[in-house]
């Protein structure tokens, strides 16, 4: 075993931030020697700059590391980045250009030609279309946090039984919105039918997952995606109740055997971060439910239920996920370990 | 004016009966003047008896009032029923078999054939189809509290363009449950996606309630109805996504204009409880939320938002009601009102 | 009955300055003629400015009004302030010395010499040190949203027993903090144990309220008091657990009489804001509550539950009240109220 | 090192039930080898008889085990208790009488002259007490959820600066009510200021655990200990606010000192389920806070922050501790531990 690969955290004191380096803390592959953050952080320790909000105390490892500017050089072999969709278009770019590996849970470049929108359970191939920039740096993006609990349950449909049109509605936790994020005042005792963006984030990214290399680009999956995005008073796992047109005729438990045998790249090169199971599925009649399955496989496993027969689109079901770690930091670190095991880092 | 019509509570002591009693508290066609309950409550004053949970005090007027057995006779001219579902039926058959007539919010005689599954605004003329039982009494009823917004909606789309299929996702409140009802350890930070038996009511009574009469009968809507039902941390208001697919092409704004100038019975004849305008349009992103929109038109106008094309189904919007006032008790009192205007209360 | 009050909002697009305004609607002697915020709302229409968060639709009559800058000149006879503390200090001063009434509910001038710190019930006698300002204007505040209440539980008991020492802890709601206010992640399944400058402005201003006039001063009451604040997952109502030292021996039910018993010039003028009975008692055990005690009085009563005997202070209760009614909005209007009936607006 | 020791759990499908069979799953000296609940689940596996209602799995060592009567035989070393208070007496009795050790968390016997109120961190010279039944059976106790916080805080005070009086307010989570427990209509956007019998319970059984072994009996500390009781909607995570007159002078930093560097015998001795630190002190001024320390130590370690002087009783500070953990299942299995460490399992 060689050297740690060292990361780069930009964004470091964002909810996603604080996520990827507790995640981080203890990997057997990578090792936080950098963080980076806004103005206000900047050139300060990490535990003086960083209020820590997640349960439990920081890793002591970063606390005496100093808050950077987002910008090259930064000491480290390979970027993770949850940067402010704002900001992170032009850094990421920057860094890519200087010849770091960018692993970037931001939005700006997700829908870019040449960057791969990864999820290395369904579309490891996308790699293929990885587009080197100035150095060897490139960037590799993860889904939006409803996304990619969607097209991963998508994903072993699409592979066995064709699908024609999907109807998602979601259940979206608060700190899907960062922090200060959602206001109490609007979300308690409430739930708010509108989330910037979501609707056509989850609409345009499904198809760009489940869509095939062809012509060196990457062609869309053609079925229509309908999307209604909600805010409810959850702290973390989203939940999409989802119904489905297949090709072909399937029972319900063809589904369920499609769901649980589903596997990919990271179950079988045993990935640090990767679940055992992607897919968990659960047949209480009142499962899942965000409080009890969103830390299922380590909150890398989404959790499906209530497989049923539709009548306007022939199936239906509900799926959660954790939305901070498969939803967004644990996506990215597992997003950077396909890239190690496969050879990209150098 | 006449004398009030005298009303007798079955279920008095519940969620919905209070809020029966508390609609009923200086209504100038109505008096209560009779409450039931279960065993546990009988012999002793509803002051006492009852556990009052609604915000504000007990109407002076019920507290001293002997709660009696949910069995006739009663001293009342009318019977509003909130009975739990395994008790309804026998009861109130046996109080319509005993002559009175009976308005109900329980769901056990609402796929009755000569039964109206009653939402004033929409279709009084089920009111042809009314069985007299011995005596002179009979039985109506109102629809399941997440069902008579989505009709309510409904009803002006199906009269001018046409209904082809519904998808509809619910967001429900706790107070739809009656007490103790939801644990709240099932709750909190949570959701729930499972309510028993509601998605196939809102699937069946949806289309009884939009049906026509014909032969005699009631003839249900051709249309399917999908729904997915789920609970949520918030205390009333149910919200639900609607998607709808339409005969005739039209445009959003068709659609809200068909919902703002959409008018019934309870208007015209200016029904002490209906309000004003039963369906409200809001033009915000972020509307209907159910903590700042569910007391619209003191409960009993529904809300709706976010009216957009949708990829799959055509169109979609979002809808709310007050669950346990247009969707329970405000229902079971218009229905009475409109009984009352029409001479069908003797 | 004459023109009515023209009152000017400083903050209006703030939650207090919002409760101003619905409280104003429809008032029998006041009517808003101007509206000031801060410089992104300025030169707007306040219905477009203002992003309404009050259940129900904004006023009508406050619609079309500009958003003004706040300072003086202002169209108004009387300015109602709930600006942000650190702006109100000066700009409240600036209204006094054009002539302006002032009645505030910021903090900035609470603890000034010449500066009544008025709960109409409890010490109109202050106003006997109003500090005219040039031109007549002046300046009159409320308390703290937690204070008031406290020292209207107080003061019957001050009155009747002395009060030798008052522990107080505080369970108060979001909507105490404004709005954005208290970020979701920080309040959900969560009790934060701290409240910026909060313990001190009880323990402060609650000997201010109940002190005495002599030598043309404030001479502030003489008792310890400790408070311990929190904010708990509550929208609206604050709650207090209070153990009070008396200086007379005196039965629970003594206590429970001075609460009843209690009354001050505003129910004795029948002021529009004022409550019937300042204080409620109820007897249950388990209240008063946050949900169903809150709107009690309009929300200007509080009310107080649990009085018993206590092993360390002798005596303890708990006490509830609206917080941005009777903690805000409502307190300083009742105080416009009392000037003008005593004949302070000129 | 030797077999296991084998449990038996009685209320073993409720919430402190299913936690002691979660800590248990994988501990060093414990097996679960019998389980035991009301007559409703009784001959069913425990897989089937028991809706498991905390995150993750049900640990499946127990699945098959069948769900036994609660009265003896059983087949186990040691019985652990978690029944409800109204049945626990005579079980509890009758499993002692029969030989067995009993370790409790029910209510019932804690007050018992023979019975230790046992915290391991405080006093464990009380089981000197322990009073052998019919063949080598006895009971231990833990004390209620919210009295065991206190006492760990109180006993490095009482030890250093002698305790004079305690004022303690509590916040406590909903399943510290069990389940179905609290109904969420009582908790959602709500405070209760009652939970019945737990301020007795405080103030006597804190005085008890902190009393001195004497003349065969244990004599009850002297000073007198005040608590008012609120349900708060948390889901776990008990939090107190607690003023304390001590009898010796002291600085804020020296009941800092006095809190970090308690220890017990549970910690010289390493018992599986002891923490490192028994008292955890935050210096952030918002802190502790349920979501964010409830899980310290494992959900073992309380934690105190806000450690300030107090105008009335001279010191405050704020406590907070897991309480299915410290407060209920865990103090269990600790003092399962230290029986066992100190030779009382025969």
């Amino acid at each position: 075993m060689g050297p740690k690969v060292r990361l780069g955290i930009l964004g470091a004191t964002g909810t996603v931030g604080q996520r990827m380096i507790a995640l981080a803390d203890g990997h057997p592959q990578f090792v936080v020697t950098a963080v980076a953050a806004s103005e206000r952080s900047q050139g300060r320790p990490y535990g003086e700059a960083c209020v820590w909000r997640l349960p439990g105390e920081m890793p002591a490892a970063v606390r005496s590391l100093p808050v950077r500017s987002p910008e090259p050089p930064l000491d480290c072999d390979l970027v993770l980045s949850s940067l402010p969709a704002e900001v992170a278009g032009d850094v990421e770019t920057q860094f890519a250009e200087a010849g770091y590996p960018v692993v970037s849970n931001s939005s700006s470049h997700r829908m870019d030609a040449g960057v791969p929108l990864l999820v290395p359970e369904i579309n490891p191939g996308h790699l293929a279309l990885l587009e080197p920039r100035g150095g060897g740096g490139f960037i590799v993006t993860n889904p939006n946090c409803s996304t990619i609990m969607l097209a991963l349950a998508l994903a072993p449909l699409q592979a066995r039984f064709g699908v024609e049109a999907v109807v998602v509605t979601t259940f979206q936790a608060i700190s899907g919105a960062g922090y200060p994020g959602v206001a109490s005042l609007d979300i308690m005792d409430n739930v708010v039918p509108f989330i910037a963006n979501e609707e056509e984030k989850i609409e345009r990214e499904t198809l760009k997952i489940l869509g095939r290399v062809g012509g060196g680009a990457i062609q869309p999956a053609g079925f229509p995606v309908s999307a209604q995005c909600h805010r409810v008073p959850v702290v973390d796992g989203h939940l999409a109740a989802v119904r489905v047109r297949l090709s072909r005729s399937a029972e319900p438990s063809d589904l369920r055997e499609a769901f649980t045998s589903f596997r990919g790249p990271p179950q079988e090169l045993a990935l640090p971060t990767a679940p055992a199971c992607p897919i968990l599925v659960r047949h209480e009649p009142d499962r899942p439910q965000p409080r009890l399955d969103r830390d299922s496989g380590a909150g890398m496993s989404i959790t499906v239920g209530r497989i049923l027969r539709d009548r306007v689109m022939g199936h239906r079901f509900v799926v959660l996920s954790h939305n901070t770690i498969r939803g967004a930091a644990g996506a990215a670190l597992l997003n950077a370990e396909l890239l190690l095991a496969r050879g990209h880092l150098g």
